[in-house]
């Protein structure tokens, strides 16, 4: 019937929600045939909230009930600081517990001078920030009658004569109109349409919660359409040909010494290893022509590894067709781990220059590939590697929606086998623009590859401690994107700590990566929400599941191991959370992907 | 190589307790391939006995890594009672755990006068109680240098020279005599023979934790073997001719009476409903020679109502090759709720006799099949149901096995698919010779049936409160069987309450039934701990699993719902618990087999 959700009443007492709970997930098998959702009226305070979690656990987080969150009236007791604040909390953690709407009641409006409805300063902060976070995918509703009574604009100057109680009864459009109006208002505000409408957010509707199973680069050739896609990204190669020009400027400072008492021109090396289609290889080639050295003192040699054959080919033809490229570019097709100095033309490499980073940093095999040719024969000790470090970093996230998805990858189709199964499923690792998602507390760091490496080992373990956070990282949002400095000064000032339970439903991972740096002069890229490279948009996160949402009680810490391994072909995640509070251990998962049975990255 | 399993170390201190988590899980998997066990060294006291099951749910409760229970010396600080208490209490909870092995260090032992090694009397009670538990599958170890020294035989009059020092080195065989000797003088106890040996202990052993699906006696008919087996009960049949002989006794007071003013003789009938092979019949008519009223002044007749068209075929041939049923027995093929009065020769019904309970009492459809027949025209408002009553009794389990099994059945062919699979596996309830189990609490009662039953509804919920329990209802076993008293007064000595978490993997149920009772006078059957009908057994417990392992703290409430749901031609359990702590949740289930998705009884 083309019914998109049931409203269901508030959730009753706890005595018998458990009641309420096999009620709702009786209705909740059926309406799933016919495609129905369930929204659960709450309240938007702490309260209801925790209700609403503990409510769906027991429907087993059924993805079809969800939260129909009241605006209700904010509480006079509080500065209205301090009650949106607390809201904006709730809302943080109500995304990731399932929201599906929000709904005004016609009451909660004030009348403005000309009796037209009207929200409250910190109703409107609240709404906005709904909309900025998920006003691509969320309905909202407007309930009541109307009691509001404004005047029509030709009469404008005359006094509105507003709550007439005798309005109540009137029905319907007309007299919505006002509220709507509003509505539509607050929805059309720059901060709003930045966020929703701009072209990037327009792009990104496809990919909102849909989670991608990460590349393998090693082993798969990427597509033309993936290249082309990844060059459009306006920060990431800037930020590469910043790092390029720093790293040139300090190698031929010593190399302008050296080169005053001879006549041979010097010539500085730069290996783009992934070259794909050659943006890298561009940016080398405008970094060299920054330099202020006298042309002719110094020329460039760029070598374009790649061992994707279509896109050397691609190379080729650029390196034919391109004059900048013509005396500068050399193609080496292969395999840089494998490298050769004859295969360089006995080059001796200055630079070493890739991106070949994942949305975990490490986790498409930078430090496997690169390792081998910055300590090789290629190379020289003081060769320099641009990015020169990366950090992984770690974050627990609530989203009913994130589980929901890795639950649903278990039914498809995997290596001849009817389906990859549950288990598979839950110990793979997703790389997904993250949406209706909450991070719960702070990114912690994991680890750090440097380049070039002289220690032996790629493995890593990284033990983190996340403490209850009395605002719930409600300024980190999603996961992805930068911390929002607004949000974090509205948070900060809720009058006390927020406690209530939390569930989580995985770990959301990110990097930050160094391209180079000279002392505290840095260039870096990072999706890492405290350091977000603002417009950046060639990494999404990374979703490590749970096999199971895990309960996490107030005041409790959430204990988190990550674990990198490496074995012959193939290099693996596994990753376990446990929580505990006051050194008593309430709930732990297991060990996910123990030996990668589940999921690895080939080398 | 015909190893049965590899000895793990103690598990280290909690900081690096994940990391040895993880090098097990992952040897595990390896092991699970060649059919290996890991067994893990755990102490006999409460702390190493949590680090393990803590240390297990990171490994995922992975069935081939196991208990390596060590027979420590006995804590001096205690009085020997208090101390055998504690351990008693350990014990349990480890059988739940997956203990798979005991090992007797040999400094544990004493020394006797002759110098022969002996167990201290608190550890002779402790390694009874495992045997009579478990000996069935456990295996025993002895590990440690002989240093024991008995005199010879020949020389026994001799003063033995114990412990001595030099012969640690000297290796085995003879040397661990002794010691064998000894374990197996307790082995050959006679309560542990009793509890080992017997005949029902022998036929047992196919049985002990493997899952069975419960009958549906209304929807299939059963084998002729099943009857057979059935009728070899000693106490039930017993047990239902007292009571048949009671009801008859009252019923024929007033009839007497009666009687006495008229000439024609009185006749009683009883319909055995569900007659299988006739072993009710038999004991309607063994019951009603035992009467003392005047032969002739009062007839019997036994309506044998029976749908299975085979066993009517068999009835019909005792009716015509046993003089006792010639004359009495009328053999009615045919559904009992559809009987009308013209198919059972007009005859209306005084006693109806039914063994149709299940092992939770009502779940093999007892009420729907009795409450048509006895509230329709062939019975009258004074027709006494044979059983009168029954209750419906759940407690907690715990049982790394049982789960383990109950995940087993999700790869089970069902319905023309490939595998049952896991929500169904996990959302069916087994009936089974529960053995490699603890249950936790002692069991509550959930709700109860009567017959004649006035009330139309036939469904049920139950909300049940299990406070902790100091003794973890150690004296309940593994949920099968009666209460053992010696066990309940030695627990009860334990010096403080126990605290430390438990794991518990599902829910045990089991039932009472009054077959007839007059004031206190009562005839009734029971697999319930509490009230066991000792050596009866024609049913196991059933056992409702839980999804995931549920992780009690200490000082924990486990809420348990049960509800009874009907719906047109079927009958279904749905399920849930919660674990909560002073006002607080800590964690629940999802209510499982909503709607009974899973499983249901067929009427």
């Amino acid at each position: 019937m083309g019914i998109p959700a049931v409203i269901l009443p508030f959730i009753p007492s706890r005595e018998i929600l458990v009641e309420y709970a096999r009620k709702v997930s009786s209705l909740a098998v059926e309406a799933q045939k016919c495609n129905v959702q369930l929204w659960v009226r709450v309240h938007l305070n702490e309260d209801a909230l925790s209700d609403f979690v503990l409510f769906h656990r027991l429907c087993d987080g059924v993805p079809n009930v969800g939260i129909l969150l009241m605006m209700d009236p904010m509480p006079t007791m509080q500065t209205p600081a301090a009650s949106v604040a607390n809201q904006i909390i709730i809302l943080h953690k109500a995304i990731g517990a399932n929201l599906k709407a929000i709904s005004f009641p016609t009451k909660v409006f004030l009348t403005n001078k000309r009796g037209y409805p009207t929200l409250a300063k910190s109703h409107q902060l609240l709404f906005t920030e709904a909309l900025k976070r998920i006003g691509r995918t969320i309905r909202i509703l407007l309930e009541g009658v109307s009691v509001h009574n404004p005047v029509p604009p030709s009469a404008s100057n005359a006094n509105g004569n507003g709550n007439g109680a005798g309005e109540a009864n009137a029905t319907g459009a007309t007299k919505c109109l006002p509220y709507l109006q509003y509505l539509r208002h607050i929805r059309e505000r720059p901060e709003v349409k930045a966020a929703l409408d701009s072209e990037e957010a327009i792009l990104e509707r496809a990919y909102l919660d849909s989670l991608q199973r990460p590349l393998q680069p090693l082993k798969d050739h990427l597509e033309f359409s993936m290249y082309e896609t990844f060059e459009k990204d306006p920060v990431k190669y800037t930020r590469y040909q910043e790092a390029i020009f720093m790293a040139l400027s300090d190698g031929l400072g010593p190399m302008k010494d050296l080169n005053s008492t001879v006549v041979a021109p010097r010539r500085v090396v730069i290996a783009v290893v992934g070259a794909g289609r050659g943006p890298l290889v561009m940016r080398c080639i405008r970094a060299f022509q920054q330099l202020q050295s006298p042309p002719g003192s110094v020329s460039l040699k760029v070598l374009a590894v790649e061992k994707n054959p279509s896109a050397a080919v691609y190379l080729r033809s650029m390196r034919q067709h391109h004059p900048e490229w013509a005396n500068v570019v050399t193609v080496v097709e292969g395999d840089a781990r494998k490298l050769s100095p004859i295969m360089i033309e006995n080059c001796v490499v200055d630079i070493v220059v890739s991106e070949l980073l994942g949305s975990f940093g490490d986790n498409e095999l930078s430090p496997e590939c690169l390792d081998p040719f910055l300590l090789g024969p290629c190379c020289k000790p003081t060769t320099i590697s641009i990015p020169m470090q990366y950090t992984s970093f770690l974050a627990p996230i609530s989203s009913v929606r994130l589980h929901t998805e890795a639950k649903t990858q278990a039914q498809i189709p995997h290596d001849g086998a009817q389906s990859l199964g549950l288990q598979r499923a839950m110990e793979t690792s997703y790389v997904v623009r993250t949406h209706a998602a909450s991070q719960s507390h702070a990114e912690q760091p994991c680890w750090v590859f440097n380049h070039p490496l002289r220690v032996h080992t790629k493995e890593r373990a990284a033990h983190l401690e996340f403490a209850p956070d009395p605002t719930f990282a409600a300024a980190a949002g999603c996961g992805y994107g930068g911390v929002d400095l607004g949000v974090a000064a509205i948070v900060g000032q809720a009058p006390s700590p927020s406690t209530g339970p939390i569930t989580i439903h995985g770990l959301v991972g990110s990097f930050t990566a160094i391209l180079y740096a000279r002392g505290d002069a840095v260039v870096d890229i990072s999706i890492a929400p405290h350091r977000f490279s603002k417009d950046m948009f060639s990494w999404f996160p990374i979703y490590f599941p749970f096999h199971q949402p895990l309960h996490v009680p107030s005041q409790s810490n959430v204990s988190v191991s990550m674990w990198r391994k490496t074995q012959d072909d193939r290099v693996w995640y596994e990753w376990y959370a446990k929580v505990h509070r006051k050194g008593e251990v309430i709930e732990t998962t297991s060990i996910h992907n123990v030996n990668g049975r589940s999921s690895y990255v080939s080398m």
